[in-house]
């Protein structure tokens, strides 16, 4: 008996849900958990569902292979909690590397941290002590296109299905960022689309809010643009400096990735155009 | 064309989803928007669906009720978005009717306050500024029961389905508990179970909490232990008396109160034994 | 005994609170709280005293007045807990205006709503409800001058002390906000900087955003630009339709502005360039 | 130029701040911050005040004195940002442990971890990547006193001024609580006083709570009654199991041990009676 995580999108229309769940129920299943969307705006039917049966993959495939094709479906099928083989991408600051392999460590995030690709040597000792292989690839703007095929070689040799970028702080280029749409999730230092682009706290700092935040976002061509995933905010008052910011807005940053994280992870998250559809 | 709104509870068992959905194609209906959930504990299944049908109440209802034979189902159909018909009962207090008469008329909240019962005269002038029928039923230790009587008279003449308790400020009667199981909600001035009881905020002044929270739940004969709907809290500092507890909780009261009477109108709470689902 | 708060501002340097802590001995005043706070940016000093004693208002003046010459002192004198004059302008949403009349009445809100004005007339009812004079002030194109001077009208002829914008809805000429500047606050339905502008909800849900917000701020004339009194946040997700943003984010335009002008009117907040000391 | 701050407590009566500021002042010193608080309950009067001063510690200590023996004052005197030297006990759960160190070492929490005291040997790994001593302190019913004493041994050799309880699972002899009496944090992992004694998590399952909560408390010899210093809540539903809440719940109570230890340790946390003053 497996425990499988099935997710799927079509045009919506009647009748897509009934047909999931007849082909599940022919094989045997029993949905333990299901969630579903139809957004009136884009037209686009989304479902998730978690089912448990004795159904090999290749059976299961076959039959939503047929289905897909008659009610022109996008879907992709997994075992509950399995890991994802991530790549964390980092800088200096080691939040977000810390949390994520303490989190796989001890908190049961299905992912598998695979490497640790950075342009300092800083979260070398780090990674090492969680048991992951360390890549330093420096960054200058003549190696940038080196670095990137790099990143890339790894992406491909290393069989990873998630890229992270735990305040990596340097832009990517366009091309890199079509490459891994869909599989690589930034976490942004501000409330998007408050304060994009450089030095958000400070630009924070200067506009006196109330609040500061953090954004998990799917990469995309476009900076801090792409479809968002999680958000999370925390208060500030007027006598926090911006270096307090920046160590408050850690916090709320490692909180808001390491959920987003653990979503996509656990297949509950389908973009929809500029958005997300995310099934907790 | 209708918008049903159907819940369902039933011991779990593979198949019910597919069932469901299969009678609801049958009649044409177009589900937008589902919920389940199994609950390995108890071992009952619960599921919430809004779909569209062209089918009538009398159509749905006998398929319903030969599938619920077979399901040893307990099931309820409405119409989406069809006002509730609601008592509050209140005391000298107007937080609670003021939040919910508003929200009634500007925020679609989808219930229709169809009388005020209080042992005050204070509520008089809101409920008539909001056209609601103000009962003014005294209590006293030797009254009790005949004003218990006077609100059960009510109830039923009124066709109402559901009793808010607005920081009532009296203590039912079990026999009234009983007779309102389910459909009577109330608001305690606490974050449950913590400050049971008489004068909650003095009790949470005196611990020293750095939170004061509030919590909306179905009454039941034990006091403050009925199953719990909505809860929420605020962040309060050394500085605040006691009075200041009891105005700040005034909000998080009226905002608890309002989401649990949101989504009951709307049939999204169902009883878990203590516990409640809440398809949100 | 008198209540009095007082506050103040000046450049910062040494001694400025054992000299006005002197001032307040010599008055034989007792110090129920105060808090301070030095803009290292700025260079700005800020304080907020409140201090029971016997002396009078012109000896405490005097002093204060002494006291400021040496200091290049702007300080400000009051009793606590004295209502501050306050008009509300309106349009069509009442949620504000309900929200601010009922604290005022029930919850010990220190304002006198002394009129609303509004260029529609559907918050008469409601104002009269409350006992508060209502002015309907229709407003096109054409007659914006005219309206804004009414206003101006009214607002000294009524002795008003502040000026809420509770989703007024029209913009306020360059001339009206500085007439008006340090003296009105409005209730902006963003989590500003994001979203400045026109139906900051349907841009929320074009974006995605996970949060919505709130801001509350005093009007400059760079339109969504003044310094931000009070920010708040509620969760939202990929079910909820820009109409279901509305509605929800009614509630925490509410809170933020009733924080807002709560603060405002206990002598709370003090402007330091674009920013806003709230000593809470 | 040194930083220093300085709380003190005494019995409440006109004239404190002013001769406070006045002895500052006297020392050449520049008050950067300060807060007070008259608690009219208990009639005590809580300050803190950060200074810059050329003056010695001496120079200031005998001030201070003077003026203590004036106005029958107790009163701390620290050098703003000192690490204070601190022991965490832990069992096996590592994300107490986890955060802290991190804190200390990346986010400029101002303790130096001086020893691990654990009855497990799980966390040696972590502790010795963070270069702290750790300490295997088996306990067994019969072992209890010993293992107390070894405790206190070291907290005297290494002289700790700050014991963390980081989930030590173990309750303390009163005569361990008395000797730590306001130098030992536990983070007890419930809302208190919701949940007392032993698997929180579990009452709160059962009970059907929609937040569940941890709360960051000096240790007394009443199991989870000493004052509380920080708590924190996180929302859970339905679909929650008692393993899901464990690990929601480990988020929260390192968010509030964190706080809470970084607020002692900048000597923000006064304790009045059964409650504490936070200076934030």
């Amino acid at each position: 008996m497996t425990h499988w995580v099935l997710i799927l999108s079509c045009p919506d229309r009647p009748g897509i849900v009934h047909a999931v769940a007849g082909l599940l129920a022919e094989h045997g299943g029993n949905i333990t958990e299901s969630q579903q969307f139809g957004d009136p705006l884009s037209g686009q039917f989304f479902m998730r569902v978690q089912v448990e049966a004795v159904a090999t993959r290749a059976e299961l495939a076959d039959a939503l292979t047929a289905l897909a094709a008659r009610f022109e479906m996008v879907w992709n099928l997994d075992v509950v909690g399995r890991p994802v083989r991530t790549l964390v991408m980092g800088s200096t600051a080691a939040h977000c590397l810390n949390d994520l392999a303490f989190r796989q460590r001890s908190e049961g995030l299905p992912i598998e941290i695979v490497a640790v690709v950075s342009n300092h040597t800083v979260l070398a000792e780090l990674a090492e002590f969680y048991g992951i292989a360390f890549h330093h690839v420096p960054v200058t703007a003549a190696t940038r296109a080196q670095a990137e095929a790099r990143l890339l070689e790894l992406v491909q040799e290393l069989d990873v299905e998630l890229v992270v970028l735990g305040r990596y702080m340097q832009i990517l280029s366009d091309n890199l960022c079509r490459e891994l749409a869909g599989r690589a999730i930034n976490i942004h230092h501000s409330f998007l689309p408050s304060f994009k682009g450089a030095r958000p706290y400070a630009q924070a700092h200067a506009r006196g809010v109330k609040l500061i935040g953090a954004t998990a976002h799917y990469v995309t061509a476009e900076l801090d643009e792409g479809p968002i995933i999680e958000q999370d905010v925390e208060r500030v008052d007027h006598t926090r400096h911006v270096e307090d910011l920046m160590r408050l807005g850690q916090d709320v940053e490692r909180r808001a990735l390491a959920r987003a994280v653990r979503w996509h992870a656990e297949h509950r998250v389908l973009v929809d155009g500029h958005r997300t559809i995310v099934f907790r």
